[in-house]
Order: structure tokens, then C-alpha cells, then sequence
């Protein structure tokens, strides 16, 4: 393709909004441009970006059985109002009437839609399995869209959707779902890891997050360097093997620590360690108020705690209700005479003689021991992993790193197909429930997920799988009529062989071409102008490396044969 | 693709609400299943369609230079209201709020979205053309949803926009979509003509309709059969070339006309022919009453009232008005001291002493003579053609068929430029507005209207570039090995050689299999049984002619190609 025939209006200065460097390298690039708050425009270059990575998706769902359909992005509220989502979602589910002021929502996912087609299609064993995806525009109405197309409202999103009859029926359709997963971020070029995760809002019996590999990702993921667990830290599991403390801990006794309302500031004022002291947190549990209790160098883990107590919503309490229950201010709340149920994690077990806060102003109790001296209603595991702990598979050792979660696959067993009455009839014409899986590729935020793990100084790095073009022609002397017809012969060529290119043909200076072509970030950059003709020869950079290497003019096809399978090796060995 | 593994829920009966045979056949075929009034899943069979169309679609965009790039459903209201679209454009736009109580619309098409992109990117006459399209989901709330994928709420639709410097620039831009569209319908196989059009609530200077031909057409169009022209009935001019009447006429003669309220009860009544009557018709053109005349044997057509009178809206005045006007009931409006202004066609001109009605009840006046007994505001073309008229370009013999529009090409002008202050630079660094056009193909709907086209008792005859799969491969007993064997044989075969086959491997009786194939109206269907191979031949049928044939089964690739070349060329031939 031609520059100038293509709509590329690249920047010179990083908009001041752009908060993320795949939003302002997206903007500079004259990929995306935002229309308002949480919405964009994909531009011509941003959308092949897009449909690169929509390709290699939907091969690998055909290849995993599932079919392409596609469903409305308009759903009728009476869908929703069966599985009870319509009231739980909260208002990211944009709901709105129409003309004949029937209720509606603007489709964030389509659990809802999809188990109504197939229940109303499906009526014996011998149909299932089932399994479909579609390729789709989402929206979400998000309290704070940000980071361009990372967390925006309208976006594009594959999701699958898998009927079994059974569980090892849909054990099988999970399975290869995974196997799809893994061949789809590993064909995209990217640095990614499959890491168990929460099932949050979508519900269901388990899952696994994919997750982009990059510094500035909003996860955490945790991960054994001795076998292959790999976690969310959200969910990443803390076995505590130590043995129960048994050491006799003298009586306690209060003490004053005025001001000192941190673990930090008791440690400090007492000299004692933080792993001495116990953190008490109040959270309200589906409108109940519980107290959880972890070592004061850890952190609680929220959804941990939902899990333990089997609630939908977990939330820190508010200052009121912590002054309520403990009648001190925040900063002091301690387990001992708390009227609340108490949560503790299972560490605190190998421990005694703790300092906690006393429940009153300025004031703290030591030597306690939490057996003897708190009414504890269950221990379990409520802490967030650190590097420090080992793997709970096999004792190896973890490592925590960020990630950016572009793909997301549920077990989501019978949540909504029982709620809808999704059913058939089994061998034995016994009526049976439809078990079902949920699969979601975020494809636009792949796309800013590349660019947030490959990317320098100069701009885009894009892994040639989800470049927009694999190669950029530069003319540098559009002028002159030796260089314009061997940019012409080498853009032929290339096309002949099936290159996907671009031939920077505008009345551009070099410099502006050079910037630009690295800015978009296209592998292989080939440069043809006069001095270097005149040389015989046509030059050639590697985006990635900054390696240049020189093509004969007179052997174009076969020196440029030799230099792709390079750029493409360094790739795949990187 | 085996039929086992796709979802093609076909049908054995037609659904009771399908009213159009598209839609029947589709829903039959297992192609959409319905959701909700207006709002269809499109099945895994349909999608394939619908990608048909898109991929030839976009191939011509990208070869007139248009490129893609893909805008958000959701629209934020500002931009409607600079246009003043927000006030006009009617219930279909359908409005809402977000969590911000921020006001936004369903994209029904991108006018207002693209200028906004292309008036914040482009400074100067340099950067011009821009010429962009997409292929997206918009959404219509319909009064009537209704035919199926006919008259949907949410659709795929390729939008395409040129913004130009000056008109002939914008006049080449638009050429370039009339020959893009040419070669898009010739390419999809279908019957289609060109027309001009009126451009209705889009607006602009001039427009073309591309229409699919098929009796069940909601427009009608005329053609001229011994030049190009054709035009929506809408719009076709009626050029009328005849010499005024000079013929005396007898002083006016109020008459008893008792509840002969129409023009064929006024001619029976009287003994005199239609086209000696004035049929006078009242509207409300933007809130003015007018009357409207035309011969007793015409009707009046209101788009050519409205663009003569240059007005926004024009319908029929309700009974209330005309009693008020008139003081007489319908059916007795006439010219004759009428007190608001009077359009009348040009044809009137040719005759003398008429037959209007009296402006009173049961009551005509014979004898007039407009020129001398009505005050005519204006004389013009005001009526809708007929196959008698003679072609306004050339005069020769005209013809009304039926058709379904399945896109429309809008010269627009500066209506939205201006609007929106889309301006630029020229070379002498004066400020231009720029020069608009947008191009419509309803994709969705092309898969309906070539269903339309194309069907038969027994279902769907597709063309084949339209059609899911080239060839459905039937096997007749999957339990003979021998046929099994030779049925992956020929499976293997087809696909080496680039053919889309559908593999029909399920346990059903032939008859089922044979039903179905028909219905899904795959262009060629081979069918694979003992019988066949017993004489060592497999069968193929066309499923266009039902013309049979034998391939024999030792030189399966060679009389396969030769069949399908048959198959092609008939098509083309058709």
C-alpha cells in the first residue's frame, strides 16, 4: 500500500491525555484517535493491527471446533432479568428503552444471549457439544475509562461459548480452549503466561487469566521457577506449613502508642517487627461486618476472603463502622473482645505473644496470643503471596512479575444454564442440565498490550505477526528517476512474494520518513535512495535490533529472502 | 467443514412469522435465528454470507482507493446537534444516556462522526482526498421491524465516505464509488440496476440507488429500454412535451356528483374517462397547506413535490384540513376558488374543460379551464411515471420493475462540512469547505435480496459467490466404509484444490440429506452412495438447473474440474 493513499496522520508530540505509552504510541502512530471519553476510532493502520490478531484467532477457534457466529450488541433485558444480572451487574451494563420503551442493554458479554439460542435449538445429547464464538464490539460502561484502547468502553472482544453434556464433556471443550489460548498468544509473538485466576463477576467453577508479559501491566501474577504453577495474585495460593506455636506467652498487658496508627509506626515506637505485630481490617461482607486478622508485614487478600466466605462482595469498612464496632478511630481495631466474626490467616498459627491494637485510642495490647485470647471464627489462607513464599504446588521457588490480562477462560459449569433452563435430554431421556464454558480474547487490548511489552525510545516494536505491514519501502529521493523505479521494482517484488507492504512515497525530508517508519514500528524498514544505488546496493534495518544490513540491487529477491528469514529467526529465538 | 461440527439448525417448517421468503428460507436454512423484534443471530452459516459479501465488498473499496477503518457504534449526541440531526432525525436515531447522564446515540450511519475525524486531521488541499469507509453493526430503532434481514434494527452496513477539495474532485471520488458498486453487484452474481434517486433525510446534491431486481421489491424503479437511463419511480422524470390546449371552453357548470368522492365513481357517474378529471390533492408541505393537481389517471408523486416546493416534509393533510379548507368532505377538493396555493402537473396543460370538484359536498364542476378558473401557483413534473410515459432522456419505451435497494451513493456537498466547519487551505491559502460524498451498501441486506432473487420450492439457489460453501458433499451411508472412504477422498480433494465444501457426515436418511442441501441452496451438491460407486461414478447436481451429472470415481479431480467450470459459466451465462 501507499503512504499517501492510506490515512496515516502520524505526530510529532505525544498528546498530553495519553496516560500509557501504547496510548500515546497508538496516537502518534495515527492508529487510533479518540472520539470521547472511552471511545475510538480505529484508524486504517490500527485496524490491520486489529484484524491481524482477529485472524490468528479465529483460525485457532476453527481449529478447536468452535464455529463463527454473530450475535446482536443490542439485548433485550428480559434475558438478563433471568439470570439476575440485570439487577447484579451494576452500570457498566448500560441499560436503555427504545422507541416502544421496552428495556434493553448494550451487550458487554452474551452469556445470557448465546444460552438462549441454544436451549431453544438443543434437545438431546446427540446435538451437544456446541460451540461457538463470535468476534465483536463490547461496551462497558466504565467509571474511568483510561489508557486508550487498554480500558476503554467500546472495544473489540472474541468470545466463545461451549454446551456439554456432561463435565468431562466439558473438561474436554476447557481443555481446548487452553491449547487454543496458548497456540494463539504464542503464534501473536508475544511474551504472555496462562496463570489460575479468580472467576469474579462471570462466576463459575474455575479459570485461567492469559496474561501479556510487561512492566506496566495492572496485574500481579505469581509464578514457580521449579514447575509450572503461575497464578493471579488475587487468587495465587499461600500454603502455610509451618507447625503451631506452643511457646507459653505471658499475660497481656496494654500499652500506650500515641499517634501510631500503622504497622510501621507501632513497630518503630514498640522496636519490635512488623511480623510480630497483627494487622486487624473490618470489611463489609455482603452488608455483614468481619474482622480479618494477618501478620503485620503481609497483606490481605480481599478476594481470598470473599471465597473463604462463600459472599458475592467483599468491601473495606468505611471509618464509621470501624469506630462503630471497635469505639476507636482507625488505626487501632485488635481481635480481643471484638464483637464481630474474626477471619485469620493461617500464618499467625506459628506465632504468640503478638501486639494488636487495643480497640481504644492510642492504645495497643501485647503478649497476646490469638488461641488463648481471641474468639477466632476460622483460619485459612487470607494473604496476598510474596516472593518469599514457596510454590504451593511443589515448595519451588516463586517470583512475582506484571502482566496485562488479554485473555480470560471460565468453567462456568451450570451458573446460567440452570438459571435459563438450558436443557436436554441424556441417553436415558433423563433431563439434564447443559454444562457450559465462557472464553474471551480481549482483541484491541492485545493490540496496546503488544505495544506496552515491545516498544523503545523511537516508538512501536511490533512482533511481525501483529505489525501492520511486515516491511516499510522508504523512497528517500521521490525526485529522481532512478531511485522511484527501483522502489517501484522493489515494491513489485515484494508483492509478488506476499509480503504485506508499505512504500513511503510521500514528498517527505528522509528524516521525517526515518522517525516515521520507526515510529509505527513495521519490522523490517528497506531504504532506497541515490547514494546508496550508486553504491549498488539497497539498505535494510531490523526495527527491532536496529541491525542494518545492505541487499545487492541487482540480487534484490534473493538477499532480501535471506535477510527476512533473519528478522523473522530473531523473532521466534528472542 | 463437516456438517456434524458446524450449527445448522435447519428447519422443516416455515416459521408463522416470517412474512418474505428471504427470511423464511434463512431461518429454514439455519442461517439466523430471531432475538427479539428487529434483532437477529446470525448462525454460523449466515455469518459465512455475510463475509462473502464483506470480502468482495471491501476488495473493490480498497481498489477505488478507499481505506478501512472501523468508528465507534455508540456517538456522543454534541456532534448530531452541530448538524442539527439530533432535533430531525426521528425515533429511529435511538438516544440515551450513559452512568454520566452524558447524551449519546446507536450509530444509524457515521456522517457526523468521520467529518468530526477528518476536520481535527486535515489542515491543508495537500492532504486531500480522504476517501474512508467501514463495515459495521448500525442500529435503526424501526417503527416496523419487519422481512427479516429485509428491514432490521441492527444490520452490517459498509459506509463509506470521500471528503475533496473541490467538485471535480468530489465528482471523481463519486464516480469511482458508481464504478466500485458496478463491479461489487456484478461480482456477487446478482441481477441489479442503477438508478437515480432522491436522497431523502442523508440529503445532498444528487444520488444513485443500486438496486437488486426481484418481484417481492418494496421500490419500484423505470427504466428506459432503448437508453441507460433508470430511475426509482420516486424520482423518474415525466417530461411533458405536449402543446397547450388553445381549444375554447364553455363557461363553468356546477354539477350533482351525489357520494361519488373518487375519480373512477366521478367517471362512471358522468361517462367521461379519467384523464378528463382533476384529481386535486391537499398536503401540508413544512406546515403550509397546498393543493396538488394531476390528471384523474396520474398520481401524485409528494418527493417531487416536495423537492419543486424546496421543503423539508410534505404528507397528506388530514380530513379535518380539508373540510376546513374546502368546506366539503374529501373526495370534493377542487381548484376553483381555493384558497392556498395550487401546484399543478405540467400535463394539465394539454387539455381544457376538466372535471374537478366543487369545494363542496357531493359536488363537481365540469368545464374548467385552469388557466382561466384557478389561480396555479407553479406548473411542474408532480407526478409519479408510468410505463406509457416515454424516457425523459431519449423517449423511448419505458418499463416499471421491482427491486430492493441495496445501496445508495450520496453526491452530500458541504450539508455536513459546513455544519461542522470541515474546512482546509487551498493553494493560495484560502479557506475551503470540503466537498462531501457517502456510499452505502447494506451488507446484510444484499444476503436477503439475493435469496429474493434467487429461491425456489425447495429453498435457496445461491450464486456461488454469495453462497456459504461452493459445494456440499453428501454422504449417503456412513456406515459403508467404502463410501466413507471415498467421501473423505473427494473431501481431501476439493479442499486441495481451493474449493469451500461443506461435508454432510451425519446419520440421517438421504431424504433428509437431499432435503436439506436444496435448502441451503449450495451452488453444486455431489453426492457419494454404494450405488453409485457399485458403477463406479459419484453424482453432482446444479442446484441452480437441477441439471445432473456423473463424475466417474477413478478420475474424481479431472471431471470435477470440468463440472464446476459448467456450473460457473452457467451462472455467468444465466
Amino acid at each position: 500500500m501507499r503512504f499517501s493513499s492510506c490515512y496515516i496522520p502520524t505526530l510529532k508530540e505525544s498528546p498530553a491525555d495519553a496516560e500509557v505509552v501504547s496510548h500515546k504510541l497508538l496516537l502518534r502512530a495515527g492508529m487510533v484517535r479518540r472520539l470521547t471519553s472511552g471511545l475510538y476510532v480505529y484508524l486504517p493502520l490500527g485496524l490491520r493491527v486489529i484484524e491481524k490478531i482477529g485472524r490468528i484467532v479465529r483460525e485457532e477457534m476453527e481449529k478447536a471446533d468452535f464455529r463463527e457466529l454473530l450475535m446482536p450488541m443490542v439485548q433485550p433485558a428480559d434475558l438478563w432479568k433471568e439470570t439476575g444480572r440485570w439487577e447484579h451487574y451494576g452500570k457498566e451494563l448500560l441499560r436503555f428503552k427504545d422507541r416502544n420503551e421496552r428495556e434493553y442493554c448494550l451487550g458487554p458479554t452474551h452469556e445470557e444471549v448465546i444460552t438462549d439460542l441454544v436451549r431453544g435449538e438443543v434437545r438431546s445429547y446427540r446435538q451437544l457439544p456446541v460451540r461457538l464464538y463470535q468476534v465483536q464490539t463490547k461496551f462497558r460502561d466504565e467509571i474511568r475509562p483510561r489508557f486508550g484502547l487498554m480500558r476503554g468502553r467500546e472495544f473489540v472482544m472474541k468470545d466463545g461459548y461451549s454446551f456439554d453434556a456432561n463435565t468431562e464433556g466439558a473438561e474436554k471443550s476447557y481443555k481446548a480452549m487452553y491449547d487454543a489460548y496458548m497456540r494463539i498468544f504464542r503464534r501473536l509473538g508475544l511474551r504472555f503466561r496462562a496463570v489460575e485466576a479468580d472467576t469474579g463477576s462471570i462466576g463459575g467453577n474455575f479459570s485461567h487469566e492469559f496474561m501479556v508479559l510487561a512492566d506496566t501491566g495492572e496485574d500481579t501474577i505469581a509464578f514457580c521457577h521449579e514447575c509450572e504453577y503461575a497464578a493471579n495474585v488475587e487468587r495465587a495460593e499461600v500454603v502455610w506449613k509451618g507447625q503451631p506455636a506452643t511457646a507459653a506467652c505471658p499475660a497481656m498487658e496494654e500499652i500506650a502508642t500515641p499517634g501510631a496508627h500503622s504497622v510501621e509506626e507501632v513497630a518503630t515506637m514498640l522496636g519490635v517487627p512488623a511480623s510480630s505485630i497483627v494487622k486487624t481490617m473490618l470489611f463489609k461482607a455482603d452488608g455483614q461486618t468481619v474482622a480479618v486478622l494477618v501478620r503485620g508485614d503481609r497483606e490481605v487478600n480481599d478476594i481470598k476472603l470473599k471465597n473463604l466466605m462463600k459472599v458475592q462482595e467483599v468491601e473495606l469498612a468505611d471509618a464509621a463502622t470501624v469506630q462503630a464496632v471497635t469505639g476507636a478511630p482507625v488505626g487501632f481495631a485488635g481481635p480481643v473482645k471484638l464483637g464481630v466474626p474474626i477471619y485469620a490467616d493461617a500464618e499467625l498459627q506459628g506465632g504468640t505473644a503478638y501486639v494488636v491494637g487495643a480497640n481504644a485510642a492510642d492504645a495497643h495490647i501485647k503478649h497476646v496470643d490469638l488461641k488463648r485470647d481471641a474468639a477466632v471464627t476460622a483460619w485459612g489462607d487470607l494473604r496476598t503471596i510474596t516472593p518469599e513464599d514457596q510454590c504451593p504446588r511443589c515448595g519451588g521457588r516463586m517470583e512475582l512479575t506484571r502482566g496485562i490480562e488479554v485473555g480470560h477462560i471460565f468453567m462456568l459449569g451450570v451458573k446460567y444454564s440452570e438459571a435459563m433452563h438450558a436443557v436436554f435430554l441424556d441417553e436415558n431421556g433423563k433431563e439434564q442440565t447443559m454444562i457450559m464454558g465462557c472464553y474471551g480474547i480481549g482483541v484491541s487490548r492485545v493490540a496496546a498490550a503488544a505495544i506496552e511489552q515491545n516498544h523503545d525510545e523511537n516508538g512501536i516494536v511490533f512482533p511481525p505477526p501483529v505489525a501492520p505491514f511486515e516491511c516499510i519501502l522508504l523512497n528517500l529521493d521521490p525526485r529522481s528517476e532512478e531511485v522511484n523505479a527501483k522502489v517501484e521494482e522493489m515494491y513489485t517484488m515484494l508483492q509478488g512474494r506476499g509480503v504485506e507492504v508499505l512504500m513511503d512515497d510521500r514528498e517527505e525530508r528522509p528524516g521525517v520518513k526515518f522517525k516515521d517508519a520507526d515510529l509505527l514500528g513495521i519490522p523490517t524498514q528497506i531504504v532506497v535512495g541515490g547514494k546508496g544505488l550508486a553504491r549498488g546496493i539497497v539498505e535494510c534495518k531490523d526495527r527491532r535490533t536496529g541491525e542494518k544490513g545492505e541487499l545487492s540491487a541487482d540480487n534484490l529477491e534473493q538477499d532480501f529472502a535471506a535477510w527476512i528469514e533473519k528478522v523473522r529467526q530473531g523473532w521466534a529465538d528472542r
